[in-house]
């Protein structure tokens, strides 16, 4: 009972990732997406896209990944892709996760530390699926959304497709294909 | 390529579970929670607590079975669960379920809809850990926001150990009896 009671105290702390707010609203809504709503819609993503991926993967430890992956937020908050991925920021989230791993009971801590690594590092075939698949919702987003969160923040087509197609495509060419072709006709509609 | 174009149509769409309104408040915020989060915030709870099931679980089923349960609501919209467990509602439930596995590529869409049954009948041993911690989260929201979920739906006592009681020790005994306790001190304290 003891260990359970430390796990409902995890639970209470996560909840916080519900609190840090992304660059990109979610379909159909005005508000800016959170980061634990975007963990959900990634994972379910990750679940219908597995079959595209170059490489086969561990569906179970991808989707752990990203059930996990923006944790560290929860202390370090959130960066636009395009700037986030400092020394300084990473090591700021690695301590986030480290203290919110910190509350579970012995066992389960060193597991996903591990995990988060592996993400983070994103040479893994687990890995580098995981983060193709992170970067299509805020693409979708802004796509329906008139380009938005790129207006607002200053991104330029050069980044989109600089960043995502080495992205996306090291997890799956199939999958940056598709998206591909819906980022070309927001640069032909004029949104990017 | 068409197929990853169907999955990118059906990412848009759950979207939407972005957009439905529960009936307690996040950790330390004033607005009200959403399907989306919320279920990310049981997938990672479940997988931390399934050690504690009463019977051996297949964590990844339970997980899979979290990440879709609430698609439903897409349609149907949310139910205070004291409320929500009627045919009408788990019919209404059903068909957006069906609709939305329908955008997908023919291959994946039977399993999940047969998953999300599973989870709704709550007789598996999958099932009735999912449907456990499932109900955590709003006992964990009402206890830190002064009950005032409970307050603003008319709850009461009686009816939060009778369902929760039932509901949670089927999946787990070991985490009833924590979640009891937290429940006995939010009587004690006056607010439930």
């Amino acid at each position: 009972m003891e260990e359970v009671e430390k796990i409902l105290q995890f639970m209470i702390e996560v909840d916080k990732l519900k609190a840090v707010l992304r660059k990109s609203r979610p379909v159909g809504l005005e508000r800016y997406e959170n980061s634990a709503e975007h963990s959900w819609h990634v994972c379910v993503s990750a679940l219908m896209l597995y079959p595209y991926a170059n490489e086969p993967v561990d569906i179970n430890r991808v989707i752990r990944m990203l059930l996990i992956h923006d944790l560290g937020e929860i202390d370090a908050g959130d960066k636009i892709i395009y700037a986030s991925e400092t020394v300084a920021q990473k090591r700021e989230e690695a301590a986030g996760v480290q203290r919110l791993l910190n509350l579970l009971p012995a066992a389960v801590d060193d597991d996903y530390l591990a995990l988060w690594m592996e993400f983070e590092a994103g040479e893994s075939a687990d890995a580098k699926f995981a983060k193709a698949v992170d970067r299509i919702p805020p693409l979708l987003h802004n796509i329906h959304d008139e380009g938005r969160g790129w207006k607002e923040n200053n991104i330029t087509k050069e980044m989109v497709f600089g960043l995502n197609s080495k992205r996306i495509s090291a997890g799956s060419t199939k999958i940056w294909s598709a998206v591909e072709a819906w980022l070309e006709k927001a640069v032909a509609d004029g949104i990017l």
